[in-house]
């Protein structure tokens, strides 16, 4: 049902990736659909203290969570854009590397985070997110996100980290 | 109310830009505060067709707003982020220069458009994202920031093209 609102785009942005576009489902019903599934299922494992967005498609998913559930909404940014202090770490993305930022006064120790992001693939970027969380000495209590391709191991990663994940949809 | 929880960092990204941090708004009770307003305010340039979130932190405000109102949100993006064909616009920033794409089947002609971003300052970006939307025969029914900066000029370009907009905070 919400699958029936996500294009897919071969090659893009590089040859070999399929490319799953959430700004089609954004500008479409299947919007708050997929709002709606990520809400509930989220509801399970409150409560938490704060949301955690990741720049830039999840802000839109984690904005929402966090308006409804009155949490605050932390944000994961790309490096540069954060003012003030930041925890920060690298990674591998599925095509290319990356560093993201959050500012050291975000989480507190002993936070109960959800981390939101549109798509989980091979999991490098949650990865590194949780990294960063565990800096904080805070507890993710849960990964949400609109779409996992499932063949490309992110999802193990968090079952290996005993961490719960959940999808609006799975490729 | 809204300003104690934005946090101000002087020159950052660049010298001389006194940067008013939405993150730290984001990151508090302001941050309900903040959709709250601008939600009444968008309730009165209602019926709309879509709303049209700015790339990344417009994302964040524009997104609850999509949700709240059940209109489907249009991102407009940074080049390169989008699949398939765009409709794009160079660019002056407050400081460099930037590109932004919208999907070209994103918008319809006659669409009543409503603009959302975090930051009004010199309106460099508010006015290629309007030019865009011209582009597409659609009309921008309300620009709707959180904070407006309004000794840069950019509100004053809004009343010059009739466009009705507002802030959440004005400094």
């Amino acid at each position: 049902m919400i699958k029936e609102y996500i294009r897919s785009y071969k090659d893009f942005p590089v040859k070999g990736i399929d490319f799953k576009d959430t700004s089609s489902l954004c500008n479409s019903k299947g919007f708050n659909i997929a709002n709606n599934f990520m809400y509930s299922e989220l509801l399970k494992y409150m409560p938490c203290d704060k949301i955690v967005g990741i720049d830039a498609r999840g802000f839109i998913f984690a904005s929402v969570l966090a308006f409804r559930t009155r949490q605050p909404l932390v944000l994961c940014r790309k490096q540069g854009k954060l003012p003030g202090p930041t925890v920060s770490k690298e990674f591998d993305l599925e095509y290319g590397t990356d560093k993201l930022e959050i500012q050291s006064d975000a989480i507190s120790r002993g936070d109960r985070i959800i981390i939101v992001d549109d798509l989980m693939a091979t999991g490098g970027t949650m990865c590194a997110v949780i990294d960063m969380i565990k800096e904080f000495n805070a507890e993710v209590v849960a990964v949400s996100c609109v779409i996992n391709l499932n063949t490309l191991g992110g999802a193990d990663k968090m079952h290996e980290q005993k961490i719960p994940f959940y999808a609006a949809v799975e490729y």
